[in-house]
């Protein structure tokens, strides 16, 4: 896979002769722009020390990588032999040279797959790999990363300058001391990592340990949580350390997108039955849809903008879940619905110009019928990229040519590579920005837009919606 | 965006030079037919008064366009900026040179968006504008239309000539006196403009101002409403009247498409407590529910065309609905269920072959999965074209990819261009022609159908599927 | 329709020349593979006998299609003028002449259709017909259809054998007693035909005639039915049965995929009041949801393959139903619910490497938000391919680009042709080869996968992947 296509100039682009040279053409002006990330899940320990190394080829692209475990487990390959860690301790393969013969051997799974086009391109243009992956290169193609990871050059702060990264938002518990960002600004290096205010596991009223993040919020904050008014406080504390540690933008996830607000009396009442480990599901989920509508209060008066990611159906297979702990590929999307659940957060807050709300979706059926809809009226909404799944050359796609002709460009805000796994982020960008120049030049060739309005359009999509709506 | 791509003659074709050279072919053999607009929100006082003009550019292509305006609002532009009257009499811009250069500085938002295609082709194709509009250009552009609509050539009546308009349905309230149709009437002026019953806001009990409607009801019916009994017998009476001053059909708006028919006692009863200003919203769902079924009994009566627009969540934004009251871009799609909610009222009356039901959709995943399965077996059920959002390059070529292999062409009804910007209805009809005739080029070329059925299809969907569903 | 674009070898592709160049390129290696039809609802009875015949051109080709039957209905052609037998007994069509006449003089709405490309296909390729279907050509067409009927080499296995078919599933009742595929094994004819376990009528409480299928039951497998536990014996032992006769798999409709675990009393209860004729509908549901957990569990334990089609609402039309009985086109899917609704069974199941469950949609929705990322987790999980109304050329087309990128294609099943109408099936598979060729193609022109991984693909479409999944 990985050769003959990276060679394409045109990869990605339609066939027509002249749509592909627009394209090209269009492109070729976003190409070398400098990458904005500001919405994803990369370790920021990797950039606290100079000398931080990513470790063995199977830990820079197996491990870290759930899109990939998942698929090696659909087809019968046990995490195991995979080297991830069980939870019980339990046997799991050490060898990683082993771990990547059955990666490589399996490598055909991946076939027509974001992950196949990002792995190979990874391997072609950060290592210079020109055999396609198999069972009989796997050996060679771990020597040469292997050999390549040793080097300077290869370690995170060096890929992120040669990346060409302007910016690069990690996303960080409320309870996170942000150590690794105040190493990175003390060492005096000039990548500009900054984090992401995410609350999730103080909000969720049923996280487990919750205690334990509530007792680490009451250390970090140095204000005692045992109230609601409290736990408020506690937070926008938080928030404004976020804010001076040069975080942009707060982050939420939620089953639904069911917002509500709360009498305070409620709200304290829900919140001392949580102290007292008695809050019901029900409660749990009243609670999240006020903390919604709280963080938005928040965001209006600090300024951090407001991302919601609802509809995942977190750790659907408890054998999984059990055996090696989340985010090994058990999440499953679900229905979702928008225009009911949003309504008391945008009636409160959506006219306000000062507030930006960025609003994402695992259901693709409503980004024409809900969210394109909701985002070309209210001026606070905006929609973001396609997430996780959907970070892919269809599912880009289909996100212009389902949202673009109701919201308008303007209402959504670029690009979000939104991965752990670092050295795929300028493929990534670069499958992104290609799949837009392509959907741009669609509508060049088709007579709707000149090419004046083509080059702004691209320049928008790879480099100033975003810069704009996270004020990067 | 206008100049450029509005002199191309294979505007919004694909770029294969097969499929566009075929796309042009049949577009050739449709684009001079005349227009039918069986549904529509064109006032008719436009055409009362052969003298009618249409006042000045903002309110000619700002002020009625409540695409525009909620794109601009989206963007942080406040209506009142626009001129967008308000209900407290609140100061609002008055000059229209003012609310045009806001417009004409924003018009890159509409890139990519029908309205951005529609606006450009009617200053080039109805004002003969070469321009592209923007900042600079705007006053330029402002003075070239004020001059054309100071001439008696660009006066509705004209205009309507002009355009090649075979017929223009109106939508009129069942409490609407129909005089500027009694007008047109009396005038002697040959242009066809008819009236749609609507009678939404008396059947809904909980429109505001509902006893209003019903006392005017009773007047211009002279059946003193006081019951169920006689309310149905007034709507009648009025479906008489619409259909002798040349109604073809009638329209229904709901949130759901939920139908149930109600015991005579018990319909009587919510009237009555309807009467008494105390009816619940489940008794109102319920009494919607259960008129649905008595407009369609009526239809098989009288011959009128049912539409059903169901499916949007109307004035979603009470700040923007009490400053400025309704249609002004804070109306929102919901989901929706056809299957189950349309089964009473297709089981009695979807058999019969004096009946049209014309059913509507914001849901587009109700396309493949419920309304065309329905439409494909229910002899009375048609479906109506892509509504609001979805009369789009885009919307319309997904509506004939996930409609017509299983409904079929001959379970659809042609186009409606649903718009109340007169001036924009070349515009919509050309480009659903385009559409059209590209979708079905690309059916020749995959060797799917040959040209005489290309031909055959192209005339139906132009103009003569419209013409047989609305009895023109 | 049919002559033209029969004749030409691109037929399905898209028009870009390098696509189309590639398209055909895969085609060709996959176009004389034999096939394979996993599932699907053919009568076994037309092999049990050498000298068994099709009957009339209107037997063969019109009377058991009920998509040629629900468009001409749809389209106001009573039933009984198409000779459609009549529960009651009352008059229909009895002349075959004048059936296929209506059906000639109407082929124009089945433009676009799959059902359109499926009969020109068959007219020429199964009976080299020339001429375009309409009523000037339908005499002539009739002649040569009958006189091509009435010879040997139109028989039914002399088609099978010519049609290159491998295996061709049918799907059987659970109290049906497999005579036909007997008399085939003892016949010495080598085709292979073999039966597929679908328990439907016994496990659903609520079908009509429960009692006497129960009795069926009993009676076929030696097992007095009158409790729970010997109803799951009864079961068991004809699944035995199925796999002595050849059968891989099962099959289960329903109305939504809910599945759960009831404790053996209350299944035992719920059984007792089935049997008394007294289990609500609510039982009924619980039952079935019940049943999939143990069908579930007897997959796991006697390797048949398990199938789930849910999401059809059966007979949506009682006056159809009551007039002709099931399946005149009266069924018309839901919105359906696959993630929570599979969460007992898949947590149960679904790590279990000795099970293969394959599910279907009739909700183009779940397929990127709920089933891709299902399968693509899941090993036991795989996605059943387009089905019923979307084994279309477009059908065919939106699975593949909303699924692979999130499932690959090892977590999908190939095709199946699911259908009634026999020399239909190399239409059918020939236009899902070319499809997937086409889209294959697409991959190939824009650079995401080699040449190499394109013809692996192919094989695996057309071939490998159904012979795998079934254990054909």
């Amino acid at each position: 896979m990985a050769s003959l296509s990276k060679k394409n100039p045109n990869r990605y682009f339609d066939p027509d002769p002249k749509q592909r040279r627009i394209a090209y053409e269009l492109y070729e002006t976003v190409s070398a722009l400098p990458l904005l990330c500001p919405h994803g899940h990369v370790d920021p320990k990797l950039f606290a020390k100079e000398e931080a190394s990513f470790g063995t080829p199977a830990e820079l692209l197996i491990l870290p990588d759930h899109y990939v475990l998942r698929m090696l487990y659909s087809q019968g390959i046990p995490l195991e032999t995979l080297g991830v860690q069980r939870l019980d301790g339990g046997p799991v393969e050490q060898d990683h040279r082993r771990i990547w013969q059955i990666f490589a051997e399996n490598f055909y799974l991946f076939r027509g797959t974001p992950s196949g086009i990002w792995l190979a391109d990874e391997l072609q243009s950060v290592f210079g790999i020109k055999d396609k992956l198999n069972g009989k290169t796997a050996e060679k193609v771990y020597d040469k990363i292997e050999a390549y990871l040793a080097r300077p050059a290869f370690r995170p702060r060096a890929l992120f300058e040669r990346f060409n990264i302007e910016a690069l938002c990690t996303t960080d518990a409320a309870t996170d001391s942000l150590s690794h960002h105040q190493a990175i600004k003390d060492s005096g290096w000039k990548g500009r990592v900054i984090p992401t205010f995410r609350p999730d596991a103080v909000v969720n009223l049923l996280t487990l340990g919750w205690q334990d993040h509530i007792d680490a919020l009451s250390n970090l904050s140095g204000i005692a949580v045992d109230s609601y008014s409290k736990f408020i406080s506690a937070l926008e504390n938080r928030r404004e350390f976020f804010k001076k540690m040069g975080a942009k933008a707060t982050d939420h996830s939620a089953l639904t997108p069911y917002t509500e607000e709360l009498p305070p009396p409620e709200a304290e009442a829900i919140f001392q039955r949580a102290l007292k480990g008695k809050a019901t599901e029900e409660e749990a989920a009243s609670f999240t849809a006020h903390m919604l509508m709280e963080s938005a209060r928040m965001s209006v008066e600090d300024g951090l903008v407001m991302q919601l990611h609802p509809g995942s159906y977190r750790n659907h297979n408890p054998f999984i879940f059990n055996l090696f702990g989340p985010d090994r590929g058990g999440d499953i999307p679900i229905q979702t619905e928008y225009t009911r659940n949003l309504k008391p957060l945008l009636n409160k807050y959506g006219n306000n110009l000062n507030f930006t709300f960025i609003v994402f979706t695992l259901d693709e059926s409503a980004y024409s019928r809900e969210l394109a809809p909701l985002a070309g009226h209210y001026p606070a909404m905006k929609l973001g990229p396609p997430w996780w799944f959907f970070d892919s050359i269809n599912g880009l796609m289909r996100y212009r040519l389902e949202t673009t002709e109701t919201a308008g460009l303007h209402n959504t805000v670029g690009f979000n590579d939104d991965t752990r796994a670092f050295p795929s982020i300028p493929a990534r960008h670069d499958l992104s920005r290609r799949v837009d120049a392509n959907w741009i030049a669609g509508l060049v060739v088709r007579g709707i837009i000149d090419m004046e309005d083509a080059l702004e359009m691209s320049k928008d999509t790879a480099y100033r919606l975003a810069k704009k709506a996270y004020k990067l």
